[in-house]
Protein backbone atom coordinates (compact mmCIF):
# COMPACT_ATOMS: atom_id res chain seq x y z
CA UNK A 1 0.00 0.00 0.00
CA UNK A 2 2.59 2.37 0.81
CA UNK A 3 4.33 1.64 -2.71
CA UNK A 4 1.02 2.95 -4.62
CA UNK A 5 0.68 5.77 -2.45
CA UNK A 6 3.94 6.93 -2.93
CA UNK A 7 3.37 6.44 -6.58
CA UNK A 8 0.48 8.50 -6.58
CA UNK A 9 2.05 11.24 -4.52
CA UNK A 10 5.22 11.26 -8.09
CA UNK A 11 1.90 11.70 -10.76
CA UNK A 12 0.12 14.37 -8.74
CA UNK A 13 3.52 16.22 -8.36
CA UNK A 14 4.03 16.04 -11.90
CA UNK A 15 1.18 17.28 -12.65
CA UNK A 16 1.56 20.48 -10.28
CA UNK A 17 0.35 24.09 -11.36
CA UNK A 18 3.81 25.99 -11.69
CA UNK A 19 4.12 29.41 -12.25
CA UNK A 20 4.52 29.73 -16.10
CA UNK A 21 0.73 27.86 -15.83
CA UNK A 22 -0.78 30.69 -14.11
CA UNK A 23 1.07 33.90 -16.22
CA UNK A 24 -0.65 31.57 -19.13
CA UNK A 25 -4.33 31.52 -17.28
CA UNK A 26 -3.52 34.98 -16.84
CA UNK A 27 -2.04 36.94 -19.82
CA UNK A 28 0.54 38.43 -18.19
CA UNK A 29 3.71 37.99 -16.58
CA UNK A 30 4.17 37.73 -12.85
CA UNK A 31 6.79 40.30 -11.20
CA UNK A 32 7.91 42.16 -7.88
CA UNK A 33 7.43 45.72 -8.46
CA UNK A 34 9.83 47.20 -5.39
CA UNK A 35 8.59 50.93 -4.17
CA UNK A 36 11.28 52.62 -2.20
CA UNK A 37 11.66 55.74 -1.47
CA UNK A 38 11.00 58.56 1.80
CA UNK A 39 7.91 58.19 4.21
CA UNK A 40 5.15 60.33 2.19
CA UNK A 41 7.10 60.09 -1.10
CA UNK A 42 3.83 58.68 -2.58
CA UNK A 43 4.88 54.89 -3.17
CA UNK A 44 1.74 53.58 -1.24
CA UNK A 45 -0.49 55.94 -3.59
CA UNK A 46 1.54 55.24 -6.77
CA UNK A 47 1.21 51.41 -6.35
CA UNK A 48 -2.51 51.89 -6.25
CA UNK A 49 -2.93 53.66 -8.96
CA UNK A 50 -0.82 51.50 -10.82
CA UNK A 51 -3.27 48.29 -9.45
CA UNK A 52 -6.37 50.59 -10.64
CA UNK A 53 -5.21 50.26 -14.44
CA UNK A 54 -3.54 47.11 -14.25
CA UNK A 55 -7.12 45.40 -12.51
CA UNK A 56 -9.12 47.33 -15.32
CA UNK A 57 -6.93 45.51 -18.18
CA UNK A 58 -8.17 42.03 -15.91
CA UNK A 59 -4.32 41.43 -14.53
CA UNK A 60 -3.73 39.98 -11.20
CA UNK A 61 -1.87 42.28 -8.88
CA UNK A 62 -1.53 42.24 -5.16
CA UNK A 63 -0.08 45.84 -2.69
CA UNK A 64 1.91 45.02 -0.07
CA UNK A 65 2.24 47.89 1.94
CA UNK A 66 2.00 49.16 5.82
CA UNK A 67 -1.53 48.68 5.87
CA UNK A 68 -1.34 44.90 5.60
CA UNK A 69 1.87 44.33 6.54
CA UNK A 70 2.66 46.17 9.64
CA UNK A 71 -0.19 44.84 11.69
CA UNK A 72 -0.32 41.41 10.61
CA UNK A 73 2.47 39.31 9.72
CA UNK A 74 5.42 42.09 11.22
CA UNK A 75 3.58 43.38 14.21
CA UNK A 76 6.09 41.92 16.14
CA UNK A 77 9.16 44.18 14.27
CA UNK A 78 9.92 48.07 14.90
CA UNK A 79 12.01 49.98 13.85
CA UNK A 80 15.49 49.16 14.63
CA UNK A 81 17.88 48.67 11.82
CA UNK A 82 17.99 44.65 12.56
CA UNK A 83 13.91 45.13 12.69
CA UNK A 84 13.93 46.82 9.20
CA UNK A 85 16.06 44.26 7.54
CA UNK A 86 14.15 41.77 8.79
CA UNK A 87 10.90 43.97 8.38
CA UNK A 88 12.22 44.02 4.19
CA UNK A 89 13.38 40.36 4.44
CA UNK A 90 9.76 39.18 4.95
CA UNK A 91 8.25 41.37 2.55
CA UNK A 92 10.36 39.91 -0.09
CA UNK A 93 9.48 36.66 1.10
CA UNK A 94 6.18 36.91 0.64
CA UNK A 95 6.49 39.39 -2.77
CA UNK A 96 8.21 36.13 -4.27
CA UNK A 97 5.50 33.42 -2.99
CA UNK A 98 2.64 36.20 -4.99
CA UNK A 99 5.12 36.37 -7.94
CA UNK A 100 5.23 32.32 -7.55
CA UNK A 101 1.47 32.49 -7.68
CA UNK A 102 1.01 34.40 -10.90
CA UNK A 103 0.46 37.67 -9.27
CA UNK A 104 2.48 41.67 -10.34
CA UNK A 105 3.39 42.13 -6.33
CA UNK A 106 3.43 45.65 -5.62
CA UNK A 107 5.76 46.66 -2.43
CA UNK A 108 5.29 50.03 -1.11
CA UNK A 109 7.87 50.47 1.56
CA UNK A 110 10.56 52.88 2.70
CA UNK A 111 13.13 49.91 2.52
CA UNK A 112 15.92 52.54 3.08
CA UNK A 113 18.98 50.30 2.90
CA UNK A 114 20.50 49.12 -0.60
CA UNK A 115 21.66 45.53 1.19
CA UNK A 116 17.91 44.80 2.15
CA UNK A 117 16.87 46.05 -1.49
CA UNK A 118 19.11 43.99 -3.18
CA UNK A 119 18.57 40.67 -0.90
CA UNK A 120 14.92 41.33 -2.22
CA UNK A 121 16.08 41.64 -5.72
CA UNK A 122 17.92 38.26 -5.50
CA UNK A 123 14.66 36.31 -4.65
CA UNK A 124 13.62 36.72 -7.99
CA UNK A 125 16.38 38.30 -9.61
CA UNK A 126 14.66 38.00 -13.17
CA UNK A 127 11.30 39.35 -11.67
CA UNK A 128 12.14 42.43 -10.10
CA UNK A 129 11.57 45.95 -10.90
CA UNK A 130 12.83 48.35 -8.36
CA UNK A 131 11.04 51.55 -8.63
CA UNK A 132 12.48 54.91 -6.79
CA UNK A 133 9.97 57.14 -6.16
CA UNK A 134 11.72 60.38 -5.30
CA UNK A 135 10.74 63.36 -3.70
CA UNK A 136 12.41 66.44 -1.88
CA UNK A 137 12.18 65.73 1.75
CA UNK A 138 10.75 69.32 2.43
CA UNK A 139 8.01 68.36 -0.16
CA UNK A 140 7.29 64.85 1.94
CA UNK A 141 7.70 67.23 4.99
CA UNK A 142 5.07 69.24 3.82
CA UNK A 143 2.77 66.34 2.52
CA UNK A 144 3.74 64.77 6.21
CA UNK A 145 -0.06 63.35 6.23
CA UNK A 146 0.15 61.53 9.24
CA UNK A 147 2.56 64.02 11.03
CA UNK A 148 5.43 61.81 11.54
CA UNK A 149 7.72 64.02 10.06
CA UNK A 150 6.37 66.43 12.82
CA UNK A 151 6.79 64.50 15.77
CA UNK A 152 10.44 62.81 14.62
CA UNK A 153 11.41 66.70 14.13
CA UNK A 154 10.45 66.78 17.61
CA UNK A 155 11.96 63.56 19.13
CA UNK A 156 8.63 61.68 19.81
CA UNK A 157 9.16 59.40 16.86
CA UNK A 158 12.63 57.65 16.82
CA UNK A 159 14.60 56.84 13.82
CA UNK A 160 12.79 58.22 11.37
CA UNK A 161 14.12 57.71 7.84
CA UNK A 162 15.05 60.99 6.41
CA UNK A 163 15.79 62.93 9.62
CA UNK A 164 16.84 60.49 12.42
CA UNK A 165 17.76 57.69 10.14
CA UNK A 166 19.27 57.17 7.16
CA UNK A 167 17.78 56.79 3.46
CA UNK A 168 19.85 55.10 0.91
CA UNK A 169 18.95 56.46 -2.65
CA UNK A 170 19.12 53.00 -5.43
CA UNK A 171 22.12 53.33 -7.36
CA UNK A 172 20.43 51.68 -10.62
CA UNK A 173 16.63 51.30 -10.20
CA UNK A 174 14.72 50.48 -13.24
CA UNK A 175 12.87 53.39 -12.44
CA UNK A 176 12.87 56.99 -11.04
CA UNK A 177 9.63 59.04 -10.68
CA UNK A 178 9.76 62.22 -9.36
CA UNK A 179 6.55 62.70 -7.25
CA UNK A 180 7.75 66.67 -6.46
CA UNK A 181 7.43 67.38 -10.21
CA UNK A 182 4.79 65.07 -11.65
CA UNK A 183 1.05 64.30 -11.55
CA UNK A 184 0.03 60.93 -9.99
CA UNK A 185 -1.90 60.05 -13.46
CA UNK A 186 1.77 61.24 -15.28
CA UNK A 187 3.83 58.73 -12.79
CA UNK A 188 1.07 55.50 -13.22
CA UNK A 189 1.30 55.93 -16.95
CA UNK A 190 5.09 55.71 -16.59
CA UNK A 191 5.33 52.59 -14.42
CA UNK A 192 2.65 50.96 -17.17
CA UNK A 193 4.80 51.72 -19.69
CA UNK A 194 7.61 50.36 -18.54
CA UNK A 195 5.67 47.42 -17.89
CA UNK A 196 4.77 46.93 -21.64
CA UNK A 197 7.77 47.60 -22.83
CA UNK A 198 9.26 44.72 -21.18
CA UNK A 199 6.45 42.54 -21.55
CA UNK A 200 5.36 42.06 -18.78
CA UNK A 201 1.79 43.49 -19.51
CA UNK A 202 -0.12 42.95 -22.94
CA UNK A 203 -0.26 46.96 -24.88
CA UNK A 204 -3.68 48.02 -23.93
CA UNK B 1 -0.12 71.71 -3.15
CA UNK B 2 0.06 69.96 0.41
CA UNK B 3 -3.87 69.96 -0.04
CA UNK B 4 -4.47 68.53 -4.04
CA UNK B 5 -2.16 65.53 -2.98
CA UNK B 6 -3.78 64.79 -0.01
CA UNK B 7 -7.38 65.19 -2.19
CA UNK B 8 -6.07 63.49 -5.16
CA UNK B 9 -4.68 60.27 -2.60
CA UNK B 10 -8.19 60.24 -1.15
CA UNK B 11 -9.98 60.00 -4.69
CA UNK B 12 -7.43 57.02 -5.46
CA UNK B 13 -7.91 55.36 -2.32
CA UNK B 14 -11.38 55.17 -2.69
CA UNK B 15 -11.07 53.63 -5.78
CA UNK B 16 -8.98 50.85 -4.36
CA UNK B 17 -9.38 47.81 -5.41
CA UNK B 18 -10.68 45.39 -2.79
CA UNK B 19 -11.11 41.82 -2.36
CA UNK B 20 -14.91 42.40 -3.40
CA UNK B 21 -14.05 43.54 -6.85
CA UNK B 22 -11.05 40.35 -6.71
CA UNK B 23 -13.68 38.13 -6.01
CA UNK B 24 -16.19 39.21 -8.64
CA UNK B 25 -13.18 39.04 -11.62
CA UNK B 26 -12.40 35.97 -10.41
CA UNK B 27 -16.04 34.01 -10.03
CA UNK B 28 -14.99 32.62 -6.91
CA UNK B 29 -14.57 33.62 -3.42
CA UNK B 30 -11.72 33.60 -1.62
CA UNK B 31 -11.01 31.41 0.86
CA UNK B 32 -8.14 29.40 3.39
CA UNK B 33 -8.42 25.91 3.39
CA UNK B 34 -5.86 24.89 6.06
CA UNK B 35 -5.37 21.40 6.38
CA UNK B 36 -3.67 20.02 9.28
CA UNK B 37 -2.16 16.59 10.12
CA UNK B 38 0.52 14.08 11.02
CA UNK B 39 3.55 14.55 8.49
CA UNK B 40 3.09 12.24 5.59
CA UNK B 41 -0.53 12.32 6.20
CA UNK B 42 -1.03 13.44 3.23
CA UNK B 43 -1.66 17.19 3.24
CA UNK B 44 1.01 19.12 0.29
CA UNK B 45 -0.73 16.08 -2.33
CA UNK B 46 -4.39 16.61 -0.97
CA UNK B 47 -3.90 20.26 -1.39
CA UNK B 48 -2.12 20.21 -4.66
CA UNK B 49 -4.69 17.60 -6.11
CA UNK B 50 -7.49 19.92 -5.17
CA UNK B 51 -5.87 22.89 -6.81
CA UNK B 52 -5.50 20.96 -10.19
CA UNK B 53 -9.05 20.85 -10.48
CA UNK B 54 -9.50 24.35 -9.38
CA UNK B 55 -7.06 25.76 -11.79
CA UNK B 56 -8.57 23.44 -14.35
CA UNK B 57 -11.63 25.30 -13.76
CA UNK B 58 -10.12 28.65 -14.00
CA UNK B 59 -9.75 29.22 -10.25
CA UNK B 60 -6.93 31.13 -8.31
CA UNK B 61 -5.17 29.23 -6.00
CA UNK B 62 -2.25 29.08 -4.06
CA UNK B 63 -0.66 26.15 -2.01
CA UNK B 64 1.62 27.32 1.06
CA UNK B 65 3.46 24.42 2.13
CA UNK B 66 6.95 23.49 3.76
CA UNK B 67 8.77 23.27 0.20
CA UNK B 68 8.12 27.02 -0.55
CA UNK B 69 7.87 28.73 3.09
CA UNK B 70 10.43 26.87 5.26
CA UNK B 71 13.39 27.57 3.16
CA UNK B 72 12.06 30.86 2.69
CA UNK B 73 10.31 33.26 4.65
CA UNK B 74 9.99 30.89 7.85
CA UNK B 75 13.70 29.73 7.32
CA UNK B 76 14.91 31.42 10.73
CA UNK B 77 12.71 29.50 12.63
CA UNK B 78 13.18 25.67 14.11
CA UNK B 79 10.65 23.63 15.60
CA UNK B 80 10.60 24.12 19.07
CA UNK B 81 7.00 25.01 20.53
CA UNK B 82 7.85 28.95 19.98
CA UNK B 83 9.05 28.43 17.08
CA UNK B 84 6.26 26.34 15.77
CA UNK B 85 3.69 28.76 17.15
CA UNK B 86 5.50 31.79 15.12
CA UNK B 87 5.64 29.75 11.95
CA UNK B 88 1.79 28.93 11.97
CA UNK B 89 1.52 32.67 12.80
CA UNK B 90 3.28 34.14 10.09
CA UNK B 91 1.25 31.67 7.62
CA UNK B 92 -1.87 32.68 8.68
CA UNK B 93 -1.33 36.28 8.14
CA UNK B 94 0.23 35.42 4.94
CA UNK B 95 -2.60 33.44 3.92
CA UNK B 96 -4.99 36.37 5.17
CA UNK B 97 -2.77 38.50 2.58
CA UNK B 98 -3.96 35.69 -0.17
CA UNK B 99 -7.40 35.60 0.40
CA UNK B 100 -7.42 39.40 0.28
CA UNK B 101 -5.91 39.00 -2.64
CA UNK B 102 -9.03 36.97 -3.95
CA UNK B 103 -7.63 34.14 -4.08
CA UNK B 104 -7.88 30.52 -2.19
CA UNK B 105 -5.02 30.09 -0.17
CA UNK B 106 -4.71 26.50 1.15
CA UNK B 107 -1.52 25.69 3.68
CA UNK B 108 -0.27 21.70 4.10
CA UNK B 109 1.24 22.31 7.83
CA UNK B 110 1.21 19.88 10.32
CA UNK B 111 0.23 22.58 12.69
CA UNK B 112 -0.35 20.05 15.56
CA UNK B 113 -1.54 23.01 18.50
CA UNK B 114 -5.20 23.81 18.44
CA UNK B 115 -4.41 27.34 19.89
CA UNK B 116 -2.21 28.18 16.63
CA UNK B 117 -4.91 26.77 14.70
CA UNK B 118 -7.93 29.00 16.23
CA UNK B 119 -4.97 32.18 16.14
CA UNK B 120 -5.15 31.30 12.22
CA UNK B 121 -8.61 30.83 11.79
CA UNK B 122 -9.45 34.45 13.95
CA UNK B 123 -7.92 36.20 11.47
CA UNK B 124 -9.93 35.60 8.54
CA UNK B 125 -13.24 34.06 10.74
CA UNK B 126 -15.78 33.93 7.61
CA UNK B 127 -12.89 32.38 5.21
CA UNK B 128 -11.60 29.67 6.74
CA UNK B 129 -12.20 25.61 6.18
CA UNK B 130 -10.29 23.23 8.59
CA UNK B 131 -9.61 20.23 6.70
CA UNK B 132 -8.22 17.73 9.51
CA UNK B 133 -6.04 14.98 7.43
CA UNK B 134 -6.78 12.28 8.98
CA UNK B 135 -4.65 9.65 8.81
CA UNK B 136 -3.17 6.49 11.24
CA UNK B 137 0.10 6.97 13.02
CA UNK B 138 1.28 3.58 11.92
CA UNK B 139 0.41 4.27 8.24
CA UNK B 140 2.03 7.52 8.03
CA UNK B 141 4.82 5.73 9.57
CA UNK B 142 4.98 3.35 6.83
CA UNK B 143 5.07 5.45 3.90
CA UNK B 144 7.28 8.33 5.65
CA UNK B 145 8.33 9.22 2.02
CA UNK B 146 11.63 11.40 3.78
CA UNK B 147 12.85 9.22 6.15
CA UNK B 148 11.41 11.12 8.88
CA UNK B 149 10.05 8.83 11.08
CA UNK B 150 12.90 6.92 10.60
CA UNK B 151 15.38 8.99 12.39
CA UNK B 152 12.71 10.14 14.83
CA UNK B 153 12.52 6.54 16.55
CA UNK B 154 16.26 6.36 16.27
CA UNK B 155 15.98 9.69 18.25
CA UNK B 156 17.90 11.64 15.61
CA UNK B 157 15.33 14.03 14.82
CA UNK B 158 14.09 15.63 17.99
CA UNK B 159 10.56 16.95 18.69
CA UNK B 160 8.35 15.13 15.96
CA UNK B 161 5.09 15.02 15.95
CA UNK B 162 3.51 11.88 16.84
CA UNK B 163 6.68 10.12 18.15
CA UNK B 164 7.98 12.73 20.24
CA UNK B 165 5.71 15.80 19.57
CA UNK B 166 2.44 15.91 20.73
CA UNK B 167 -0.88 16.32 18.11
CA UNK B 168 -4.07 17.90 18.89
CA UNK B 169 -6.76 16.70 16.65
CA UNK B 170 -9.09 19.41 15.75
CA UNK B 171 -12.41 19.09 18.08
CA UNK B 172 -14.75 20.55 14.99
CA UNK B 173 -13.21 20.97 11.98
CA UNK B 174 -15.29 21.98 8.97
CA UNK B 175 -14.15 18.38 6.98
CA UNK B 176 -12.31 15.59 7.53
CA UNK B 177 -10.38 13.46 5.16
CA UNK B 178 -9.17 9.76 6.67
CA UNK B 179 -6.63 9.20 4.07
CA UNK B 180 -5.93 5.68 5.29
CA UNK B 181 -8.94 4.43 3.57
CA UNK B 182 -10.00 6.89 0.79
CA UNK B 183 -8.16 7.36 -2.56
CA UNK B 184 -6.68 10.49 -2.99
CA UNK B 185 -9.03 11.35 -6.27
CA UNK B 186 -11.94 10.66 -3.49
CA UNK B 187 -10.24 12.72 -0.63
CA UNK B 188 -10.14 15.83 -3.47
CA UNK B 189 -13.61 15.03 -4.69
CA UNK B 190 -14.72 15.83 -1.19
CA UNK B 191 -12.89 19.09 -0.69
CA UNK B 192 -14.33 20.13 -3.89
CA UNK B 193 -17.79 19.03 -3.13
CA UNK B 194 -17.87 21.23 0.11
CA UNK B 195 -16.35 23.93 -1.72
CA UNK B 196 -19.38 24.31 -3.77
CA UNK B 197 -21.82 23.23 -1.20
CA UNK B 198 -20.75 26.72 0.38
CA UNK B 199 -20.92 28.68 -2.63
CA UNK B 200 -17.05 28.88 -2.50
CA UNK B 201 -16.92 27.85 -6.12
CA UNK B 202 -19.21 27.82 -8.83
CA UNK B 203 -20.17 23.85 -9.36
CA UNK B 204 -18.90 22.09 -12.40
Amino acid sequence: MAETVKATNITWHQGDIVRANREAANGHRATVIWFTGLSASGKSTLAHAVENTLFERGCRTYVLDGDNIRHGLNKDLGFSPEDREENIRRIGEVAKLFVDAGVIAMTAFISPYRADRAKARSLCPDSFTEIYVKCDLAVCEERDPKGLYKKARAGQVKEFTGISAPYEEPESPELVIDTSHESLEESAAKVIAYLEAKGIVPAA
